[in-house]
């Protein structure tokens, strides 16, 4: 029966598009959520832990149907016949609990979330199926000051986390403006001989696909959009897009809101002005961009930080009101080698409604999503992952019956605030617990062996200038620093702490 | 139509068994295991977070089965045919790695894991079906001294959170002799003139029987121990209860085991030695727990602390060789009133054959659970939550124009570190704002009406005084302590921090 002595073993391995956080992996993420954390809290803002699991009722969004109950969420039915699933992001669960607590949370609500969120999508290079977000939402005031905070809030976090001044810029637009342009556009339509097309009567789908095109800005440029509007474009394939088919009056006023950006507040403000032509949420839209970047800058946020930029029009479908980005304006290499923009890492905006599939009631919302894993490659792209992540002092095992004495070497150090720990291995082979050293990238190793025993001393290893000799030609720069000193027991503690400042 | 209008709403609420976690909740959970880690780091074990979904068959222990695929845990069907579940724990993932990335981690591979886990079993009061797990594993070591460092460091983190020296005891036991007490008992029966009785031939489930009644002895004592290994006893109820049928002289190893906790380690040590009799495998168990006590003591972790005591039983089922249980001595009341000891909040111990389910190859193991939530209670009741969940001073409206004024008393008091909001909701009923000032349990209101602004000042309002004076009787005592102030806002912030300071 030589079948039945090897059974099928379970693989050893995450399921696909989920992965494991190593050492400083974990304590660079959680070093740079905390100083987050601080700021957030320094405005008011308080934090919130809601559970991985939702009923798919109170998520939304993704209701489960007959075939594909799981599209999109990790889903699954209870025993009594809820359908549960994970969170696919801090937004949903936020919606759920201000509708819960609604009388007795404080109004304005101002709360932070940090944590892992689930999405069931095909995993690709880089694209987890659980990964972090760390969002603030200001949830119950209507007031445009709720959003410059989030901006002014968004610039000190940036700031604390160790990206510079300078490397970063947030910039403002707002829904509300594009829905003056779209007022615009429809009464450019009106006041043509022509009147009124048909597919005026799905406004909604004829706004979207307006909205798709601005969306398309930053890829085709002005002249894509104009003919993607008006009667179509070739694309690079040498396909033909058809156009949307507004005439020349009707785009004029999207490619002054797309291109309304000058050289100070005041002018880029101006140019919106005269692309929302008459629509009044149009010009309520913009003097909101005019109130936030006064209420900023009479915080000192000025538009080194801050910019109102029309052009920034992701988001811009999914929100109501004043829409945030922030970009981060330093030079890295792609993975061939050009030089680019790091880009965005964080955005938000305001909704509305965020509770009113709950209640029935309509209330506002404001709120901004750092993206955890874009930053933190930023702060790495920069070099400034500031996360203690030191290897232990290794105390190694000469005499397998002292391992008290080597134990209480470690208990020594750790009381003096060191990071310290015993091999504690087979002992047998040393050469594997110098190995062992430098596989936890240890600083020093200890030594202490019969004739250091019997004459109170210990050797320490400097194993940082140990691996720099061995990278070295010469010595000669070395030669100042022995790598090995042999020095009183006593004394021990001092050394090792003396050792590790150089 | 009336009906199409009002349609059914989602409820607010989360899944049964789930609960959300609000301000100080989160910030108090966080500072103490940020401290627990802090003293995990010291002792050089790494941060380690695997995802929170596993594949069923990674995490063992609870199969699918054709009726009740999820039984124990939450899972679900993958797409592509996996089932895949939520972690029940953060020992299965830790053997998962473990056997991943054996060519890659260090050994001995120390590493803690903070996190939630979940379980699908019927909530109760108290119990939810997410929460805490606070694990430290050392995988690769089959030292006792690795077992001894786990007991020392537990106690030093039960202190870095706050339990008093004096107010926890660290518990050891040894799976090992309680294997030597059955050797003893079996060895007992052979040499009676009866033999070996017929049950031997299923060793495992009488083996199981005895654990299952040492189990109890923390329930019925040594006199029911002693009826239940024998010929039974009658419950409480007057039902009874079969015994294990064992003699007298098979009933005296396990009775001698139970009891042998003596005034000092030698003599609870010399006990156990009497009580495994001639078995080797008793005998080396209770020369690792000597081992222990000695590297312990020699570090100074004597029995003030940390006490070999054989009545520790829990767990003794399912660890392979030391383990551990902290207990708080302190009393509280319970729900009835009446003063009983805090108890278990941390438990763990060595087990081999970790990663034996994935490769075929034995590893030992040995770890420990802190229980998040039970220790974080223990703290309550000691008053020991350190966590800052200091309200923020709240500045409030009283000119709607002047917001950007507002805003600037706030960042001004950021600047200087201190947490401070403007009030965002609708300005218009000042009453609203003294109401949500107290909501946030905010220390000091900030006042700028019409009359201050002219004059360059602000009214301070002492929120704490106020309410303490508002639950006096007389305000004799707060005479000479103002409620509110009007002072020069070029001093305000050093008049808030002076405020505060009090």
């Amino acid at each position: 029966m030589a079948i039945d002595k090897s059974p099928r073993r379970p693989k050893a391995e995450p399921p696909k598009g989920f992965r494991d956080y190593f050492g400083a992996e974990v304590t660079e993420r959680k070093a740079m959520l905390d100083k987050i954390a601080e700021v957030y809290t320094r405005y008011g803002f308080d934090p919130l832990e809601t559970s991985a699991v939702e009923t798919v009722e109170a998520l939304g969004k993704f209701l489960p149907d007959v075939d594909r109950p799981n599209a999109g969420v990790f889903g699954w039915q209870d025993e009594d016949a809820d359908w549960l699933a994970l969170r696919y992001d801090l937004t949903a669960p936020l919606a759920r609990v201000a509708a819960q607590y609604r009388n007795d949370l404080p109004s304005p609500y101002r709360r932070y979330a940090m944590g892992p969120v689930w999405r069931n999508e095909k995993p690709g290079p880089g694209r987890f199926r659980q990964f972090y977000q760390c969002d603030a939402d200001t949830v119950g005031s209507a007031s445009v000051a709720a959003d410059a905070e989030i901006c002014a809030m968004l610039a000190d976090a940036l700031e604390a986390v160790g990206i510079d001044r300078g490397d970063y810029v947030i910039k403002v637009n707002n829904r509300k403006v594009l829905n003056g342009v779209i007022e615009a556009v429809v009464a450019a339509n009106l006041s043509s001989p022509d009147g009124p097309p048909a597919h005026y009567e799905d406004m909604g789908e004829w706004e979207a696909s307006i909205l798709r095109t601005i969306d398309k800005f930053d890829k085709v440029g002005e002249k894509g959009v104009r003919a993607l509007l008006g009667k179509g474009r070739l694309d690079e394939s040498g396909a033909f897009i058809e156009g949307i088919g507004l005439s020349e009056a009707q785009i004029e006023p999207v490619i002054s809101f797309l291109t309304s950006k000058g050289d100070d507040i005041a002018t880029t403000l101006e140019n919106l002005r005269n692309a929302v032509g008459s629509s009044e949420i149009g010009f309520s839209g913009v003097n909101e961009l005019e109130q936030i970047a006064s209420l900023l800058a009479a915080q000192g946020y000025g538009p080194d930080r801050i910019v109102i930029d029309p052009s920034v029009v992701r988001g811009l479908g999914y929100y109501t009101g004043p829409v945030f980005e922030a970009e981060l304006t330093f030079e890295i290499l792609d993975e061939k080698g050009r030089k680019r923009q790091f880009g965005s890492v964080a955005g938000g905006g305001r909704y509305d409604d965020l509770v009113k599939r709950f209640t029935g009631q309509s209330v506002p919302a404001t709120g901004v999503s750092i993206g955890v894993d874009r930053l933190l490659a930023a702060l790495k792209a920069k070099g400034r992952s500031t996360a203690d992540t030191a290897g232990p002092v290794v105390i190694t095992v000469m005499d397998r019956d002292r391992m008290a004495d080597y134990m209480g070497m470690a208990s020594d150090l750790r009381t003096a605030g060191i990071r310290a720990e015993v091999y504690l291995g087979n002992p047998k082979n040393f050469g594997n617990q110098l190995k062992y050293a430098d596989k936890r990238q240890s600083p020093i190793a200890v030594i202490q062996g019969g004739n250091e025993a019997a004459t109170q001393t210990v050797i320490l290893k400097d194993l940082i200038l140990g691996a720099k000799i061995a990278q070295s030609a010469t010595l000669e720069e070395w030669k100042d620093r022995p790598a090995q000193v042999e020095i009183p027991r006593a004394d021990f503690v001092d050394q090792v702490r003396k050792m590790l400042a150089q």
